[in-house]
């Protein structure tokens, strides 16, 4: 799949990485010229503007910091409409332990509300950029845990997750993200309070 | 330890045997007189009145339907003062996914607020009681999340996770209990909406 990468941070540029070696054509999009240059040295990788990555990707990965997000995906609207938008966003506090937003709502739904048009699927925010590229632990894969208000969209997103190397696993609407946002403030405390760093991930087990 | 447990339910009945196994020796409080009794049959385990499980209990578990939970705590609580108060509550509205308190408190915060005097530790509040007695998925053990405010009662809980065959994973505070709570509206929303049943359960992975 064409893929256009908002934010190639280490969110948005390990995993770009990642699917470009799984075969698809990665276009980064970011602020600095010379970050576009560096990123597009590598097989199926390219970089350049938000614009223009908006405008390759059939899926569009959001993975800026959460007060850039409105402003970028306001001017990028309607070169979004229709696309699979994949929201790895949190609205982190300052203090890393709180939201910015109320519970009542979620940044996913929020990114949803911002993009009428487009098919937001909330994934991949309560990983660890340091889990990325080994999402296994002993033969566990970590679990890729995604909601979102469209199934075709949903199922697309599904294989990119597993692409990446996690199990995916579909937890409904988008109001679920709710939750998925809260499981991210207990991966900050688990990491960073309870002293068990950025390599923790969360499984589903089933049987 | 001498546990006492505040609703026998499927949550307290079973974790009860379980410790009972394990050597601790329980006391079931219960409303119904028959119950106490059929509870009481087995080794380390007898039952009674609510009063008298608070009064034999070091440790008490509360596992009581969310809306039962603030009058019996009230009428417990000179006899709860100085103990360690295991809360395995949700505050579940009527509809299974969503809460009727508000995010930011929760109701592990609440317990301990009717509890003054005593110490409380949110656990296994979003484990599904058809998980308890079967911790393993293939030789994985899912994990028991807990927090609190007192590090003596935390560690004496920690145990009794361990104990009950999960693994213990100490996330902070009591104000993690939001994060906690959250998660088992996820839980129930994969059990039922997304139909993957009760026997599903969370795992932290570290390495």
């Amino acid at each position: 799949m064409n893929i256009g990468i908002l934010g190639a941070g280490r969110m948005g540029g390990t995993l770009g990485k990642l699917w470009a070696k799984k075969g698809h054509e990665i276009f980064f999009g970011t602020r600095s010229p010379e970050k576009a240059i560096e990123l597009s040295s590598g097989v199926n990788m390219r970089g350049g503007s938000y614009e223009d990555a908006a405008k390759f990707g059939e899926v569009i990965f959001v993975g800026t910091p959460w007060e850039a997000t409105k402003p970028l995906l306001d001017s990028l609207e309607p070169l979004l409409a229709g696309k699979v938008v994949i929201d790895c966003t949190n609205a982190l506090a300052p203090d890393y332990v709180s939201l910015l937003i109320p519970a009542t709502t979620s940044a996913g739904e929020l990114v949803q509300s911002w993009l009428p048009k487009s098919h937001v699927v909330k994934a991949y925010n309560s990983i660890g950029s340091g889990v990325l590229p080994a999402p296994d632990y002993n033969n566990t894969k970590a679990t890729g845990f995604y909601c979102g208000n469209d199934a075709a969209a949903k199922k697309i997103v599904h294989q990119l997750i597993a692409d990446s190397g996690f199990e995916p696993i579909d937890c409904g609407d988008l109001t679920q993200a709710r939750h998925l946002e809260a499981m991210t403030l207990l991966f900050l405390n688990l990491a960073f309070k309870q002293n068990m760093g950025g390599k923790i991930a969360f499984k589903l087990l089933a049987r």
